[in-house]
C-alpha cells in the first residue's frame, strides 16, 4: 500500500513547509496533501505521524493536523534560564513581591563616568574628608590589644558611650546601654525596619524621601505609605490619617534637613508627630543623618525627637559615614525598652557585629583634637557650596524653582516646570557632563510634580559646582525648550 | 427615698470588700446587700453605680454586679510597656512570627566568663590568628590611595579575583565577575536566603545544622525544613522527599566538614544532591566555611559542588573570618546567572557595601608571603588539637560517643546517653569551668537523640583542651550518674 521511501520523502517536504505555519495553525487536510503531493492517503498519514513523533505537528483524530508549539530545546550546559522561574515562583508566599530594586541606591553609590561632574551623590569629596586622620586612626586601631577579638555584639563600650552623649546631649538622657553600633546608616535603617515591622506590614515614610529607604522597606517585604512633607516637615494631619488608614506601627522620618527637601520639622509639629505615634501605638524612627552636616550659618539646631520621648517611642539613628568617608561604615541605633533587644537580635542574626578595628578607628577619630576642627571646616565649606549653587542656579536656570534653601545637609530640591520629562533632562545633563538625580525615585507613589535633586557635597570645589550648573543649563535649554 | 450619706458609706464599705473578689466574680445580690448592710435597695443600687463609675464593678442588668477587671494604670512617663504590643501585633502579617531568636548565635559569639575554658565557640584563639600580619595589612590598607572612596558595591576587583581563583580552582570556572564581596559569612548567608526565598517560603537545611543558619532563616520569615545528615553528608532520598513535600526552592548545606557533625558529602551524593535540586528547580547554597580549616592529615579535599555545576545551580559561600579573625568581616558569594544580580541588589539595599579598607586589608593579607605559612600552621595545630581532644574524651568520658572524627573544621559532635538532660549537663560543665554547646539548637525540629558539640578551636592550647575535657568529666559524673 505504501512505500517507505515515499513516506520519508513526503515527511522531508512537510518538515520544510511546516515552519511557515504558526503554532496551533491548521495544516492542509490529508485530502489536500494527497492531491498536492500525489501520494496515497496512507503515505500522508504515516508522514504526519512521523512529524508528530518529532514534535513538529499535533494530529487530532477527525480534526486534522496542526503546527505544534515549538518544543523547548533541552537546556545546554551553562543555561541559567531556570533561575528566572526559581527567583520568582513561590507558591507559599505570593503576596510579597520578590524582586529587589537597587536602582535608586546604585544611582547615588556609583561614581559617574570620568569627566562628569557629580551633583547627584551623597558623600563628601576627598578634600573634605579627614583622610589623614582616618588612616592614622585605622592604623592605631589595628594595633590595639584585643583589636582582632570579637567585639561585644552590641558594639565597643566606649563608642556606644560617645554616641550616647552625642544623641542625648548634655541632659544625658541616653546611656551607652541604649546604643547599638551598626555598620553605617543603611544597615541601621534595614535593622530598624526588620525589627519593627513584619513582612507585609505598612510603614509610613515621608514624601518625598530617600530612595534607599524605599528600597530597604520593599526588600524587607514592607509597604511604604507616603506622608507629604512641606517646608516645616511632615504634615501632622496627614500623618494621623495615614496611621489610621494603614494600621502602620512605624513612621520613619528625617526631622532635620530632610533628604531631599531639606525641611526641618517645626517645634509644633514635633509634638504632633509624637502624639500621632502615641495614639497609633507606633514607633518613630528618627534618622538624624544630617546633624553633623549643619552649615556655618544655621544657628542653634532643634533638639532630637528622642529628647522629647520618655516612653521609648523613638528609635534614633546616626551615622559617622556622611561626615567622614563612605568606607567608615559605622553608625548607631539608640532605643529604650524591649525594642532594644529586638534590634540587637536582628543585627546579630543578620550579620553578627561590626568589625572591631573599624569601631576602634571611629573612636580614635572622634576623640582626636582634629575632630572639632574637621566639623567646623565641613560646616563652613557646605555653607559656601550651598551659596555657590544657589547663585549659579538663579543665574543659569531660573526656570528651576528651588523649593527651600536649607542650612544643613547637602541637597537642593528643585521643582521643574509642569510636564518636564525628568529622565530626559537627567539624560541630557549626563551628555552635557553633569550627573543629577531625577525626582521620581524619591516618591513612594505618583508625585504631584516633577523634581530634580542636586547635591553640593560631592563636587571637588566651588568652581566645579558652578560649572556643573552651567552644564545643567545646556541640558535645560535642550529639554525644556 | 435615699440619703446621700448612706450611699457614700455603703460605697466605702463595698470598695474595701470588692478587692476580695476575683475579676469576673459575682458580688452578693442586691437583696443580700440590703439585708447585710440594712440599707434600702435604692441605696444599694446607687452605691453599686458609684463603684461601676470608678471601674471597680460591672453591673449587668438583671444578672447582678461583678468584680471588674483591674483598670490599667495610666502609663507613667518612661513606661515602655506599649512596645510589647507594637512589637507583636501586626494584623496585616500575622502569618510570620515576629520575635527574633538570637540565643543560638549569641551562645557562640559571647566570650565565656573569666576562668572558664571555651570549648563552645567557633573562632581561633589569638595565638593562632595572624595578628601581626592583620595589623600591618590594615595599616597599609588605610593609607592606599583611594582607600576612603566608596568601593564598587560588588567589591574591590582584585579581591573578587582572588576569591574567584580560590573558589574555581585551577580550572578557572569562576571569574571575578561572578563574585560578590560580603561582610563575612553570616551576612553572606542572610543575603543568600533573602535573595533566594520570599518570606513564608520553606528552605531545606541539614539536620543537625549551625544554629546561626536556623536563626537567619527564621528572622527572614523562612521556614527551615530539616533533612538528616549521616557521616556521608545529607541523605539524598530524604532530600528529594523534602523538596517534594515542602515546595522549597533552596537547599543550604555545608558539604565539607559540616557544622556540627563534621560530615563530608560523598562523591555519589554530590551528584544526587545536584540532581535533586535540578528536578525541583531549586538552588543549592554551598557554605564552604571550612575549606581553609582543613587538618594536616586530611589528604586531597573533594571539589566544590560549584565545580560540578555549569547551570548556575550552586550559590557558593566563603569567608575569611574563620581562619583569620572574627573582626576581619570579609567573605564572598559566587554565583552565575541572573541570581547574581539579585544577590547584589539585596546586599546593596541592605547595607550598601563592605568597608573598602577592610577589603584592601584582606587583599594585603592573602597576598603576603606569610599567608601560606599561616594556613599550614593552622592545619597542623588543628590536627594536634583534634587528637588531644579525642584522646582526652576517650580517657575521661568514654560514655560520650564521638560520632565522627573529622579531618577539617574544629567540631566534635558527641552523642549523649539516651535521656541525658543537655542543658543540665552544659550548666554543670559551666559550673565546673568549661563551656560546651548543647545539641538542641542545632536541630530545626525535635532531634532523635541528645548531643553535645565541642570545639577544639578557641582554647589557648593543647593542655587547656585536656583540662577542659577533665572539667567536662566532673559535669558528666554529676549529671549522667
Amino acid at each position: 500500500m505504501y512505500e517507505r521511501s515515499s513516506v520519508a520523502e513526503l515527511a522531508g517536504r512537510l518538515r520544510q513547509e511546516v515552519d511557515r505555519y504558526s503554532p496551533g495553525e491548521k495544516l492542509p487536510s490529508s485530502r489536500d496533501l494527497v492531491e498536492t503531493h500525489r501520494v496515497s492517503p496512507v503515505t500522508v498519514s504515516r508522514a504526519l505521524a512521523q512529524l508528530a513523533v518529532e514534535g513538529l505537528v499535533v494530529t487530532r483524530p477527525g480534526a486534522g493536523a496542526y503546527r505544534a508549539a515549538p518544543r523547548t530545546a533541552p537546556a545546554a550546559p551553562g543555561d541559567t534560564s531556570w533561575q528566572e522561574v526559581a527567583l520568582s515562583a513561590d507558591a507559599s508566599a505570593d503576596q510579597v513581591p520578590r524582586s529587589v530594586d537597587a536602582g535608586g541606591v546604585l544611582a547615588t553609590l556609583t561614581a559617574p563616568p570620568p569627566g562628569v561632574i557629580e551633583l547627584s551623590g551623597g558623600y563628601l569629596p576627598p578634600n573634605l574628608r579627614p583622610e589623614k586622620a582616618l588612616s592614622a586612626a585605622l592604623a592605631r586601631a589595628g594595633r590595639r590589644p584585643g583589636a582582632w577579638e570579637r567585639p561585644p555584639t552590641e558594639g565597643v563600650e566606649e563608642l556606644r558611650g560617645w554616641f550616647a552623649r552625642e544623641i542625648g546631649g548634655h541632659g544625658g538622657s541616653v546611656s551607652a546601654a541604649d546604643v547599638l553600633i551598626t555598620a553605617g546608616g543603611q544597615s541601621a535603617i534595614t535593622t530598624a525596619l526588620r525589627a519593627l515591622a513584619a513582612p507585609g506590614a505598612a510603614v509610613l515614610v515621608e514624601s518625598p524621601t530617600y530612595p534607599g529607604l524605599l528600597a530597604a522597606a520593599r526588600a524587607s517585604g514592607l509597604r511604604p505609605v507616603p506622608v507629604p512633607v512641606d517646608t516645616d516637615g511632615v504634615r501632622p494631619a496627614l500623618l494621623e490619617g495615614a496611621f489610621r488608614a494603614s494600621g502602620a506601627r512605624v513612621f520613619i522620618c528625617q526631622p532635620l534637613f530632610q533628604n531631599p527637601s531639606g525641611a526641618v520639622l517645626s517645634k509644633e509639629r514635633r509634638t504632633a508627630v509624637l502624639d500621632a505615634a502615641r495614639q497609633a501605638g507606633a514607633f518613630v524612627v528618627e534618622d538624624d543623618f544630617a546633624r553633623q552636616l549643619v552649615h556655618e550659618d544655621a544657628g542653634p539646631l532643634p533638639d532630637t525627637l528622642r529628647s522629647a520621648d520618655p516612653d521609648g517611642r523613638v528609635v534614633h539613628l546616626r551615622s559617622l559615614t556622611k561626615v567622614t568617608s563612605p568606607s567608615l561604615r559605622v553608625g548607631a541605633l539608640a532605643a529604650h525598652g524591649p525594642v532594644l533587644e529586638r534590634l540587637r537580635a536582628v543585627q546579630t542574626v543578620d550579620s553578627f557585629f561590626v568589625s572591631r578595628p573599624l569601631q576602634e578607628a571611629a573612636l580614635e577619630l572622634v576623640g582626636a583634637p582634629a575632630w572639632p576642627r574637621h566639623l567646623r571646616a565641613v560646616a563652613a565649606r557646605l555653607r559656601e557650596r550651598r551659596e555657590v549653587m544657589l547663585t549659579a542656579l538663579a543665574r543659569e536656570v531660573p526656570a528651576l524653582c528651588v523649593t527651600h534653601a536649607p542650612r544643613g545637609g547637602h541637597n537642593l530640591w528643585l521643582r521643574l516646570p509642569d510636564g518636564t520629562d525628568e529622565d530626559a533632562l537627567a539624560g541630557a545633563a549626563l551628555r552635557a557632563g553633569v550627573s543629577v538625580a531625577p525626582g521620581r525615585p524619591y516618591f513612594a507613589a505618583e508625585p504631584a510634580a516633577r523634581h530634580l535633586r542636586l547635591s553640593f557635597a560631592p563636587a571637588a570645589g566651588d568652581s566645579e559646582i558652578a560649572e556643573g550648573v552651567r552644564r545643567l543649563r545646556t541640558a535645560c535649554d535642550e529639554v525644556l525648550a
